[in-house]
């Protein structure tokens, strides 16, 4: 076949008055009259070029024929503010050339791996939004079919950081945690970053807000104090406290990474290289020198086998490597949500029960004291504690827990929810918990075999969670237990009456909690 | 990894007033208030469901916080218009659960071969707008990367067919046309249908409108007739005269197709097997029994190689063979522009007299009097006489050029063009030049050794072809012509100076035609 075309002649500029249009699209989307559209031979979602005050931005074409005027363009009102355009400012609009990366995106489809500076080219035309949804579909799936190779993965990830924000604190140690999700109340992060910090290690710790979980920890740490720190504020915290809990969406560590990540969660797809390099070019981007990643593994979890999940360890560990970050990796137990509150408010009680020092008189029995979470999260905290040399190795998980016991770690938390603007002196009666109330007990007796992430996280979303900070559940019950009939299994709780029964009724539909069968399958 | 969700529990339905916005989008879309929204739990990018009036479609979700108030949901213009909806009227939106096909997409990339079943499944959830462009750009590129077998190719042709509009003729024979496309001028398409029809052959021919080309043969028709033909007028058309030109994009022969080809088109992706049945599902569609194939092969054309020509004419008759429709594939020279004229306007000049019978007034030697595309449309229209046992075996040409030149070809072409509703006295004088001419002169002299298809359609396009039906080119040369400095290779013919200009800028950028090199490389 011929090739495609990467030069389109002369260019002609055309100057327009610009229209805020109160829409909003999630991309940016200018609105020419069609009469200008046909003059400048533009068609509906063609890209086209914006200049203003020394600026280039990329927007694609939407038509009208009577909103906009002919000498307009109109602009949806979240474009607008994202390009910080006034209405009534004049614009100057120039058609844009082919992309050039869409030749390497072809060439990864064509099965051969891209140079450094070709996936450099994806990444900034990606940022400048000169590739489509479809174009960047196609580079995804190319990934996902053809393989993305360790030195791929570390040309994208750092394409990534030199494309975004960075945050360049000047202190050391740096660290930083991730996991790669699927399980269901697993807050660690909020139990690791006060207990680093007090330790002396720095946290600034960005986190994702919920995709299809009842609440991500950005969502959660939201109730207790603001995570929308533009990188400035988030800064000046981290070097006040020595960390932090930001919503990493609020910062533009790797503006590529979101709009890959869109993609992604559509088809379901986690083409490796794509992953790694997203997770570990946003952890360079902050300077992070120590990583520990938490894999959770099992039924239910994202990764189900054990084998897959050491696999992907090793994948980290080697792209990490050339990033020059020290990473140890845990495999976890991902087959059970952690913990017992399921919901940004139930979260933040659970966290702060968990954190409460010994004999204070916060400290709660509600949600099993909080227990779980604080016991996985200290083994976490405790091997980052050995890996910069704050704790003799083999004892970082006791240093972490003393931390915790004796409240410095509480003081901590509550240092940096000032910080962030929140309420430092916050209690957990103060915690919001939706006033609409169903338990669901037990029809008949067993051990419970299973308790199913997916089917809590649905649950939870339908009573209102993560947006409704008082709406989740409360687990009953754990894997192991003994259930009798009549037990309850789970509490709904919801913010309003109509989202209570719509939970209801996916609870009924997605039973989350399943007991032992005696009889598993029958072959007559 | 684990598996995706294809049940989300109980649904809830919202009552809405609908508002029309003067906005077209080219997709469907509708705006909704953003507490509506987030009472719903949808967000921007999300497709929602609307019912009204026994119908039920989807569109993609924006939303307002002003424009579009509490209860109301804005549609934009170009959407009410496709689905009937009238502003004022009520309609009822549903959350769509996630569409089953995304498994199959997933299936696809796995590199596994789908049903036919399931390759319906994606078909019939594209047609219902459920598919995102993401998703199914990940669908053309696992279908690229991983290769489309036979049976699959045969199964999409098919499942087109199902989900689109066919029309039943009730006649014998039929008889259809194709070229794969490539090469500038190549107006066969307005020889064979009054030939064919003349000789009694049915030929309800679609074609389609230029996207990177100057003129599609539905943009170059509607210089002489509409082409936007409803399909019941369509088959009016054909009933009466037997032929017609209309434009495919105005049937919903296909609809699946127009989204795919969309895709297809930014990344340059023909996976052979979406093409094939692209192709030969319209085919399919209009009722064709016979089926002849132009595949232009050589130096700028869409296929170089002329193995690669004869592997693609393989496909196309296994795959057909399957439909039941006899095919024959002509391999042809498509290094050159075919003819001299180039846009909407000049290509109707070149086959008006490429149609002109013996002797007539109306023959002009302007463009070479059409000799070059008479040729090679008699030699294709000869070709399916043949195949329908209207002309012996050798000598369809022969008889198909003697139809031209006894006014038959050109009676029945007036029919035609007077039967789509156009004027069927109309004379060459009549057709529509641009008044703004620029003649490029040969700098040096030499042999022509190729006149490239890309530039040309690039200028014509700069020219302002295919909307500025009198603009375009006029080749004065083609390959293997002796030239000497001073000679006009083409002229430039714009209906307006700036487009000339533009025009004449591009051709500087892209010269056309390029000379016989002595020395064609240097070593040292």
């Amino acid at each position: 076949m011929a090739n495609s075309n990467n030069h389109r002649g002369p260019q002609k500029t055309h100057i327009r008055r610009v229209k805020i249009l109160d829409i909003e699209a999630g991309k940016n989307i200018a609105i020419l009259n069609d009469e200008d559209a046909n003059d400048m031979s533009v068609f509906i979602s063609d890209r086209i070029s914006l200049k203003y005050r020394g600026k280039e931005e990329i927007v694609i074409v939407d038509t009208s024929k009577k909103l906009v005027q002919k000498g307009e363009i109109g602009l949806y009102a979240d474009s607008a503010k994202q390009l910080k355009i006034r209405g009534g400012e004049t614009v100057e609009l120039v058609n844009v050339p082919t992309p050039k990366s869409l030749e390497y995106i072809r060439k990864k489809m064509d099965r051969k791996s891209l140079s450094q500076d070709e996936i450099y080219s994806i990444v900034e035309e990606t940022v400048q939004n000169r590739l489509s949804e479809g174009e960047l579909a196609s580079f995804v799936s190319a990934a996902y079919i053809n393989g993305f190779g360790i030195a791929e993965t570390v040309a994208l990830a750092k394409s990534m950081v030199d494309t975004g924000q960075s945050l360049d604190l000047g202190v050391h140690p740096i660290a930083d945690k991730h996991c790669i999700g699927g399980v269901a109340g697993n807050r660690t992060t909020m139990i690791i970053v006060p207990i680093l910090a007090a330790a002396g290690v720095y946290i600034p710790k960005t986190s994702s807000r919920a995709i299809t979980s009842a609440s991500g920890t950005a969502d959660t740490f939201e109730v207790l104090a603001p995570v929308v720190l533009p990188i400035e504020d988030l800064r000046k915290v981290v070097l006040k406290t020595k960390g932090c809990i930001a919503w990493g969406g609020a910062i533009n560590l790797a503006p590529v990474d979101d709009k890959l990540i869109r993609i992604r969660n559509s088809l379901h797809l986690d083409p490796r290289g794509l992953l790694l390099a997203s997770i570990l070019g946003k952890k360079k981007a902050v300077g992070a020198e120590y990583l520990v990643v938490d894999i959770p593994i099992g039924r239910g979890a994202k990764v189900e086998d054990e084998n897959d999940g050491k696999s992907l360890a090793n994948d980290f560990l080697q792209v990490s490597e050339s990033l020059q970050i020290k990473t140890r990796c845990l495999i976890t137990d991902g087959s059970d949500p952690i913990g017992f509150g399921i919901g940004p408010g139930l979260e933040c009680i659970e966290v702060l029960a968990a954190l409460s020092p010994e004999g204070s008189k916060e400290k709660t029995e509600m949600l099993g004291g909080g227990q779980e979470v604080l016991e996985k999260g200290t083994l976490m905290a405790g091997s980052i504690l050995e890996m910069v040399g704050k704790a003799p190795i083999g004892s970082g998980a006791e240093i972490a827990m003393d931390l915790v016991r004796k409240g410095k770690a509480m003081d901590k938390m509550r240092e940096i929810i000032g910080a962030q603007g929140g309420d430092a002196k916050v209690k957990i009666s103060d915690l919001p918990i939706g006033k609409y109330l169903y338990a669901v007990k037990a029809e008949k007796g067993g051990r419970v075999s299973h308790v199913d992430n997916k089917a809590v996280s649905r649950i939870a979303r339908a009573a209102g969670a993560p947006k409704d900070k008082g709406a989740g559940m409360i687990l009953h019950c754990e894997t192991g237990d003994k259930i009798v009939p009549g037990d309850t299994l789970f509490e709904i709780i919801s913010e309003s009456e109509t989202k209570l029964s719509f939970a209801i009724e996916t609870a009924n539909a997605l039973p989350p909690v399943e007991l032992q069968k005696i009889i598993i399958g029958k072959v007559e």
